[in-house]
């Protein structure tokens, strides 16, 4: 298959097998209200179809999917979480229309094609753990023409932020490199060797570590310092693995205060529209947007180091380029280049900022 | 090689390619102590010798051979903390004794055998990450007849145990069930499916987490209620793979005060006392038991649930077999079966017990 099986089950289906981790999961209000009244209110694309649910975890969008009127679901999971699935399904009076499969989806041959997918395959960044392209091979293998995804279309946003949460990450690695210090000190005295020609090499490493990854945030509004950018989306219907391994768009961002600038919060929002021919009757969204209210996703934080200064009015510009990790695919590497211009009165910007552009790296790990 | 190699750096090697990483290990004060110790005060063993160092890290152990008067030192390390022992080891002035191999110990052609294989290779428990197997392995193939191995011995022991930490950790599990139960009720309430059927299989996990998990900790001398049993010991110079693969050894601790037994607490130690033929002018040795002040290893706490009862001079004796884990060779499972009984007037342990025999069964993950 794709991934390299034995490490990919080592390392991302793990998790999944376990109750403790779908609970955190099922217990993401935001994330459970999306789905169920995105089911629950569009009942007409679900009576009397098929449904596949790729990764159906414990079941509970198969659930739904069949409460809704579905009359046959497919609902295939990679991990043992299948069998608590099974028990679930029949539990709940429903083993007669929803059939548990334990597969990757990747190896499983269905006996019919599907009218709707149903998944919840996103990520920290929308796409990390790349479940996007399990999603994507079983639609191009299994949705009949003009079937329906659910979610069917995805969007993700940048805004600038200043806060807090920054200066505790200065703080911690400047914290580390003091503790280094003592501690090459104290190497020499005791031990009688000299690391001090590391410290370099611990520098580098330690701001990767605090910023040169993304964090967990759960930020507010009030951290936001500039308007947000949404600069990519997709249709479900139509995006091809390819488009979502190499994204790599514009954004542009005004400054809405007299600020420094210490980061960037990335985030994403997915939709329930149905396709044009198809239409949701009532569309619902999920967006993770901070000031929005918890959800386990939170936000993605990619902290400025240092931070830019930048006055009210200014445009922070550039690329963003989300690609895959080179030693595990299931994780992101984000690169962007960025100015601060000065748009002119009629909005244009100029090609040149008031500085050079600056280029910044960031894993999502 | 021995582990499948793409799942083994992503889940073994990884994390000793950080500097930070090692510096946890450079700060082990007493674990720093004791190899400093066993090499500087038996510098005769050093002196003029061929040294091979197995999993170098940092470079430290190579650069104290050297410093004691080795005439070369292969420090042979996996990672590409390789990169920054070969700087320490130049910065040093030791550049032309210590070469720094970047190689999988199983993978390499050394161009001469050795005097003396020096490594840290202990994982939790001892036999955690099974290092030790590369240790086994290396001896075999380099280690010249009569040569020596640093550190020369090794010991595991167990001890009862009662303390707070058990009470931490069954009021963590009971609060993970009553949370569990909120949880199901509302998913029942609000989103219409009804998950109890899956409650034998949460507290299964939960109890699994809680109970059938070694932990880390650092206990002290007053949470030992017993005799300790040192299960198993064996020579660094003879041991083979099979030995310490299936470890399975009787044990015998007397309870020394009326107390309940809520758990058993497992360490080593690992000593330097040369060969039989070649011994150490300076024994040294590195205990990690409880009361002897902080390692980085600490000990495993091994969680009775329920706790059992027993009175001053009873003894707790049976067996316990230290395995691998099926999915991960690097990881242990342990399986203990006990009883407790009323020594005879002369010592001896009648075969049965007040109750009947118990088995329990702990990951060290
Ligand atoms: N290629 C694949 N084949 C089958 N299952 C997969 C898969 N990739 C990921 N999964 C499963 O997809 C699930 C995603 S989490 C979502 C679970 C559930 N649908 C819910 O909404 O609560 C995990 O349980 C994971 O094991
Ligand atoms: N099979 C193998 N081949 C080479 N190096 C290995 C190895 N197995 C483990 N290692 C390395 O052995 C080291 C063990 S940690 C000990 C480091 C150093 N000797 C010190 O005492 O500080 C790690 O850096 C690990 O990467």
């Amino acid at each position: 298959s794709h991934f390299e099986e034995s490490s990919d089950f080592a390392n991302y289906f793990c998790t999944y097998g376990f109750l403790y981790h779908q609970k955190q999961m099922l217990e993401d209000q935001r994330r459970m209200t999306a789905y169920h009244d995105a089911v629950m209110k569009n009942r007409s694309h679900f009576e009397g179809k098929v449904v596949l649910d790729v990764g159906a975890g414990s079941g509970i969008l198969s659930i739904w999917a069949a409460q809704a009127g579905a009359k046959k679901v497919y609902a295939v999971e990679a991990t043992r979480m299948s069998h608590h699935a099974a028990r679930l399904v029949a539990h709940n009076g429903l083993a007669d229309r929803v059939q548990v499969i334990q597969a990757t989806m990747e190896d499983l041959e269905l006996p019919e094609k599907v009218d709707i997918i149903i998944s919840e395959w996103m990520g920290y960044f929308l796409i990390r753990e790349a479940m996007l392209d399990t999603v994507i091979r079983a639609r191009d293998k299994w949705l009949k023409p003009g079937g329906l995804m659910y979610p069917s279309h995805a969007k993700m946003f940048i805004a600038p932020v200043f806060n807090e949460e920054t200066w505790q990450k200065h703080g911690a690695y400047t914290e580390a490199m003091s503790e280094w210090n003592r501690f090459t000190k104290d190497t020499k005295a005791t031990y009688g060797v000299d690391m001090d020609c590391l410290t370099p090499s611990y520098r580098n490493e330690q701001r990767e570590y605090y910023m040169g990854n993304g964090h967990w945030v759960e930020f507010g509004v009030q951290d936001i310092v500039g308007t947000t950018s949404c600069f990519y989306e997709f249709d479900m219907h139509t995006v091809t693995i390819e488009e979502v391994t190499n994204v790599n768009r514009p954004f542009q961002c005004t400054v809405q205060i007299d600020t420094k600038v210490s980061g960037f919060v990335g985030w994403f929002s997915v939709e329930f529209n149905g396709s044009a021919e198809n239409p949701a009757s009532v569309r619902v969204d999920l967006d993770t947007a901070p000031g929005l209210g918890y959800t386990h996703w939170g936000q993605q934080f990619f902290i400025l180091y240092p931070p830019l200064h930048a006055q009210k009015g200014r445009v922070i510009c550039g690329d963003i380029a989300v690609k895959r990790q080179k030693e595990n695919q299931r994780l992101l590497e984000l690169q962007m280049t960025h100015r601060v211009v000065r748009p002119a009165k009629d909005g244009t910007l100029p090609a040149q900022g008031d500085d050079a552009p600056v280029t910044s790296k960031w894993l999502v790990p």
